[in-house]
């Protein structure tokens, strides 16, 4: 039997925090799942592990190095490989990892069969990130419709949901759903160059959408800032 | 610009060769991608890079432990999580890897947006491997309807095709297949507790299958046995 139980994809950010917080308010016994995959600072982790703490949730870090496809491996020459110095130069930005909420909710979907928890939290948000294609909600769905046929417990009538709870919010008002579910925000980082300590640069485009949102929301900024 | 390039996943036994070797002669350029996922014996690996080498086709290996799902980090208390020797009596076989065939499909997807690569062979078999759920037509069309969404270059028109050439076809079927396009079967591993030389037990269930279908296809079976 399936209980109340749920994985929560953390990355230490509001999004996955905020979730954390309101799937536990909503009685589930909580699992926080982050993936060291090669980000550039180890800070996102540190700031996931202080949140789990915090909310006293189990906390798993799964490793999967993810820059693998940009490995020496590929050396021969069949196939027209970029260079790792050509790649940074393409239409990818290096802040997009290729089919990553793809990948993870597939890790989540297997650990879920594993311990049998029937809900995935997922952080996706389709309003501050509309571009990245994973983060929209008829990708949950075809996500959601995979799933339920892709493992034994799925089959046999176990179905894992998978729950997005602030896909449709704005930053601001993420961040009063949070307040509201007890998150204490400087906990955690959003920054893409944090330092060591997981303190904001204030410059890039994460800490942007960040700071707008707490101006939005009416709530003063506790984001620690390098500067 | 999508070529007519393929990603072929390949384990090294009967039916991802025989991928390989349809590809290959279909005229898609190849890349072999294998994945390091902590299974028991590294012959299936020592295999798929014979058979990419045979073929003169890239090969790559992909290190993702899957294992890390029974790892010790699960540790505290909020989850009633099995032990690794009461998940071994579960219903679960261990044979069977939670979600494998998603994740393995979504680390490709992901291989395929960096390289735009179109098209992605799965060996998958309905016939002889009817229990597990992720080798089912359905569950490839989900997945593909779910890729479609899934990736930046999949919204802006590059889709990648997941390409199931023997999904329909029985054992001997898939040989008779591989043997038009010019595979020996000699190198490939099929056994689930092959020694570290690739020599099959004669006694596992995948022995037995591989078995009946080189004596249905009216081949002389080229297994190296232990015994």
């Amino acid at each position: 039997m399936i209980m109340k139980r749920a994985i929560i994809l953390s990355s230490g950010g509001i999004d996955s925090t905020t979730c954390i917080a309101y799937a536990k308010n909503q009685g589930y016994t909580c699992l926080s799942l982050s993936f060291d995959y090669g980000q550039r600072h180890r800070s996102e982790l540190d700031a996931a592990k202080k949140v789990a703490a915090y909310f006293n949730v189990e906390h798993h870090i799964f490793k999967i190095d993810i820059d693998q496809y940009r490995g020496s491996a590929l050396t021969d020459t069949n196939i027209d490989v970029p260079t790792a110095a050509s790649y940074s130069k393409t239409d990818i930005p290096m802040t997009y990892v290729p089919a990553r909420n793809t990948i993870f909710l597939s890790i989540a979907l297997g650990f879920a069969e594993v311990y049998k928890i029937g809900h995935i939290f997922i952080g996706a948000n389709a309003i501050d990130y509309s571009n990245y294609p994973d983060c929209r909600p008829e990708y949950i769905q075809a996500f959601q419709a995979m799933a339920n046929l892709a493992t034994k417990a799925a089959i046999q009538g176990e179905k894992v949901v998978i729950e997005t709870p602030i896909i449709d919010l704005t930053k601001a008002q993420i961040i009063e759903l949070g307040m509201k579910n007890g998150v204490d925000y400087s906990m955690t980082v959003s920054c893409y160059q944090a330092d060591e300590l997981g303190r904001a640069c204030h410059d890039c485009h994460s800490c942007a959408i960040r700071k707008k949102g707490f101006e939005e929301a009416g709530v003063s900024d506790p984001t620690h800032y390098v500067k």
